[in-house]
């Protein structure tokens, strides 16, 4: 095993390897780095092409634009690709992998780094069935492997999916926070009731779903009229507290377009209207 | 016991008050929305101060504004108002009522109607703390009554940071939807892994808040930078899909704005500065 990168997320992927007994060969563009996972058994390796003789290299580097040359001199028997992108980037890199003869397999990685080779560490893959299936039992060690399909940009897209929730989730507690602060509400005050509020919206998003799915938004629980009226409240308040209103400002533009088009009366779910 | 206001929320309360043996009266602009109430036992005022002659009268109509010439002609001895509004609007409520010699208490409901008389209904109050004492067994017929203080806008603060980041995380949850639907990824598909994924993203909001609490910014999970550019990343996938970008833009705009301020090695949590 290989492992090129020695960000945060490649050091613990590689401390991960070394953790379950594999033989690791690291490279980093700065090599000092490297240093405790030399001090606990990996090989220091000088250049990708040395670090591609192994037989498994996985890569996480910070983009796609730093990756490419790293790859390229690499050139690896079979490449596990960790590093986010865009779909379009992980399709462009499955493709010069097979015209290279390289067994690949893109992944994207739903946790933090101290997360690595816990169970809470889920990474989805997608690209060759059979390259995921024998490399499965090393992926274990990283975290819970889940295949989406042959279509390798089909990860990245769920990276991307997942990632805009948590982005939109921590912008909202962000916003939040900053409003109750205006009063003098602290973060340890509000947090707890936060994180109960929070779990709860999970349970609401199923029904969306559902109503998304089906294209019936028809509700008797909470029309969008109100819930845009609500906004407007927020950004109001937001406003006269002498606070930033970018979080729900978007947000209230999105769902006042949609109640301009029409869906007043209906759910909350009918704002995907307005964006698809 | 009277409710003034039967939409979707002013029913379920009248609702779970009789289902709790109350003697119950209601008052709506439109009366034949009572008919199931009556059924159930409610009798009907013809106006608001026919309602108003209860003990406790409970309001909850769609906004401040629509509520005001109804609160004005009820005058009742004690209000427990329950419409969604402003800090300032409960503020202004609660001087009226002081004026007119009216206990007063304001409340939000961080449930939806059905979940009304359970005990997943939370209902956030403020003001009067003698009032809600005297109270606290009728408003635990309606959800688990949380008191916050005597400000009386401090319920109506909390229920717009609360709803804000609602919001949020059913904007991220929808563009998400529409992303991952433009590959044929249907909601049943995608929902379990957003659910999974929802939930491990309220155990980053902890430490988000500790971070804010202290402002020390100091990161080894994930850098502002790195999210910034995987916010780009998103909108630009979006677009390539033929999809909105309301959502993750408005978010890219901040995150930007935190790494133009110097945050860009900071964590996610120093995005605070830039709304605050
Ligand atoms: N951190 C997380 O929570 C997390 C979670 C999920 C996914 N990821 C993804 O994992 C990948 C790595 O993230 P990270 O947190 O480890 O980032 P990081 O700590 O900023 O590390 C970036 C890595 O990329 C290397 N690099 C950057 N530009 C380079 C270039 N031009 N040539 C060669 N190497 C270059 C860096 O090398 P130097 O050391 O020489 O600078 C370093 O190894 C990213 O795609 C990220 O989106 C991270
Ligand atoms: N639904 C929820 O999930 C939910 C959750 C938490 C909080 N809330 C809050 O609860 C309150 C009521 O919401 P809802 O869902 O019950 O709304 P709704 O179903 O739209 O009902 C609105 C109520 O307001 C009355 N109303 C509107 N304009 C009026 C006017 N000018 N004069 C007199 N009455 C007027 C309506 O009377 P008519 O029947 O005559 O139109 C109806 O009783 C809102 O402040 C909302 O933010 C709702």
């Amino acid at each position: 095993m290989s492992v090129l990168g020695l960000g945060r997320m490649g050091t613990a992927l590689a401390g991960a390897l070394l953790g379950a007994g594999h033989d690791v060969s690291v490279w980093n563009r700065s090599p000092l780095k490297a240093g405790p996972l030399l001090d606990r058994g990996a090989r220091l390796a000088a250049t990708p092409e040395e670090a591609a003789t192994a037989d498994v290299v996985v890569s996480c580097l910070s983009t796609y634009d730093s990756q490419q040359p790293v790859l390229a001199a690499a050139s690896p028997k079979v490449l596990v690709n960790l590093t986010s992108g865009t779909p379009e980037q992980a399709r462009g890199v499955a493709k010069w992998a097979a015209s290279e003869g390289i067994e690949y397999v893109d992944g994207v990685i739903m946790a933090v780094p101290q997360g690595i080779g816990t169970p809470e560490a889920r990474i989805l893959y997608s690209g060759s069935e059979p390259v995921f299936e024998a490399q499965r039992g090393v992926l274990e060690v990283l975290g819970e492997p889940v295949f989406l399909g042959e279509d390798a940009g089909l990860a990245a897209l769920y990276d991307l999916a997942l990632l805009g929730m948590m982005w939109s989730s921590m912008g909202g507690y962000l916003h939040a926070l900053a409003l109750v602060g205006t009063e003098g509400i602290t973060p340890e005050r509000f947090t707890p009731m936060a994180l109960g509020w929070h779990a709860a919206v999970g349970g609401f998003l199923t029904g969306i779903g559902t109503q998304v799915a089906s294209g019936d938004y028809e509700t008797d629980v909470s029309a969008l009229d109100i819930n845009a009226a609500g906004l407007a409240l927020l950004v109001e308040t937001s406003r006269a507290q002498g606070i930033g209103t970018a979080v729900p400002a978007a947000l209230k533009e999105l769902f006042d377009r949609a109640v301009a088009s029409g869906h007043g009366s209906h759910a909350i779910a009918s704002v995907i209207e307005e964006i698809r």
